[in-house]
């Protein structure tokens, strides 16, 4: 089945909440516009990921909030907290337009972005989420996947696709850690041989806490700016990518969700998720940029952070454990497939 | 007694640990060197503090990490942890000096310091801390004293002071403010009717959490770039400030050590940390400059982080409860005195 018949089969009742833009008008465009297209597939993926990990919980559902920005545009936050599964899960999507100011254009020129000085007009729309087990024994993930469209002041239009994904677990399990990047480089293998190489790179560049010389998780695949050779072509990559999402993920979570743990596991994991605070707040350029666009809604922003993180000071696992063993390949990202 | 008076009283076993600079070097010059005078400032009252706040703990003491900085200087960090009344307590002193990079110029001068564009060489130190107690009815207290000299590349010295000191209640308690804020205008009184009222406004203004739109605690005072009318007038101040930590918190400590709490005013209290975590992290210009600093000691300076916090998705007090009482006032600062 193509892509776009997929988007076809796509029903009200599979999706989390109302579309900001209407339903019918989404239907009856996204062959034509990418936009239009995007924020059917964002909606799409996030019922069908929130309804996958729903089948986890007993009683717990996502709580779905509807919110819509006076700027512009709007979202879906989805989110679930104190599973029996699940500690803190969140699946946002947002389709936001507008004015973007300076301190936000600047984010963006940052990273290359051929952008005027001043003001810019932009469209955004992603889904982006973070996935927090209550078991030590098994990893949060993170997933994002966005596309944006600008026209500066001097009317040059821009159009790219960004996203990723990355395991961040508290323990290493050599073979989850394969799972998760054989996914995902099948995923990138259907659409071009280079990608995988270049986005595993990439992530384990990205999530890098440069103070503490360790990475945030065990990588996955990162990329932006993505607009070669064709938006078309973009876009079915980034389709592929969403699609791995529950494939790379779910047989994890199936397999460590009987595993015992201690409180001493318990501990170092709330000492991971305060390492996962600290790159989210002082690193993530996601995070600073929706901090920085006007209207930006703190709560869905900070929804990637976990429900309990826990600072000790100079805290370093003894040579031999596995807590050591994690730390090592955060310092020293290898290849897994 | 004079200042300098005090100064002459201290002996090494006052101090937390060996002095970066030889304590005989500081002995012999405080009087006429500003940089020696502090050195020996900010550990007297490293140790006059620890000495005081280990009295609460039945077996807890201090741990003391004397440590040194490969590009000049060092320092002592003192921590407790896992206390019978402090949960997390730091007191940090530290002496550095070299080079400062770009980047941490950069931090400074948008504070509209008269900075080259390049490099400076500089000399900073000074006391940082901040006490995270157990009890959610006993506040969070912060509080920092910093010197500073800076000679850019085309010789221009600079030398200015820093500081202050503020509240962070999980639940207000006017009287407790009150009193706070009082010790802190008697300080400032002494040396400049002006003080009190300017860097109290300063410090509201500062722990803005601009996205929340609340302030991190119920403030006190701040001030920086302080080098008016001279420095030995500005030392006096700082000294005082210094002077006045035990007597605006060790009361409140005291008063509220036998406070009963439920489970719920625990997890209140994670939350506020939470959002301690995200002011630090986010804004606090303290931190962007210490991790900016070559050879950044960054255990140190997340020593400000607590043991604990916590994020709840959209938590909002109910209206007419305790915590929505506090919400309020981080919202709308008050007069106190």
């Amino acid at each position: 089945m193509s892509v776009l018949d997929v988007l076809k089969t796509v029903k009200k009742d599979m999706l989390m909440g109302e579309t900001i833009t209407p339903f019918e008008e989404l239907m009856s465009n996204y062959e034509t516009s990418m936009k239009h297209r995007m924020e059917l597939t964002v909606g799409y993926f996030q019922g069908k990921i929130c309804k996958k990990m729903e089948e986890f919980e007993n009683q717990k559902k996502f709580l779905v909030d509807r919110w819509l920005r006076k700027e512009g545009g709007g979202g879906i936050t989805c989110i679930m907290q104190d599973g029996d599964v699940f500690e803190k899960a969140g699946i946002n999507i947002s389709v936001v337009y507008g004015v973007l100011p300076p301190e936000a254009v600047k984010q963006m020129k940052s990273r290359g972005k051929d952008l005027s000085d001043d003001s810019v007009n932009f469209f955004a729309t992603g889904v982006s989420s973070v996935i927090h087990p209550v078991n030590p024994h098994i990893p949060t993930v993170h997933f994002n996947y966005r596309y944006f469209e600008t026209v500066s002041s001097s009317g040059k239009e821009l159009a790219w696709f960004g996203g990723g994904q990355d395991l961040t677990p508290n323990y290493l399990v050599e073979e989850d850690t394969i799972h998760f990047h054989k996914v995902l480089k099948e995923a990138c293998d259907k659409h071009h041989s280079e990608h995988y190489p270049k986005f595993k790179k990439w992530c384990d560049d990205y999530f890098w806490n440069k103070f503490r010389d360790e990475r945030r998780g065990v990588g996955g695949i990162f990329f932006d700016d993505l607009d070669e050779p064709d938006l078309e072509s973009c876009y079915n990559f980034l389709f592929s990518c969403c699609d791995a999402v529950i494939p790379s993920y779910v047989p994890i979570v199936e397999k460590h969700l009987k595993d015992e743990y201690t409180d001493n596991e318990k501990r170092w994991q709330q000492i991971r998720r305060g390492r996962y605070v600290e790159y989210n707040l002082v690193y993530d350029r996601g995070t600073k940029f929706g901090l920085f666009t006007p209207g930006a809604r703190i709560e869905s922003i900070l929804m990637s952070l976990p429900l309990i993180a826990r600072w000790e000071y100079m805290h370093v696992p003894e040579e031999g454990t596995k807590e050591h063993e994690l730390q090592q390949v955060l310092k020293n990202p290898r290849d897994w497939v």
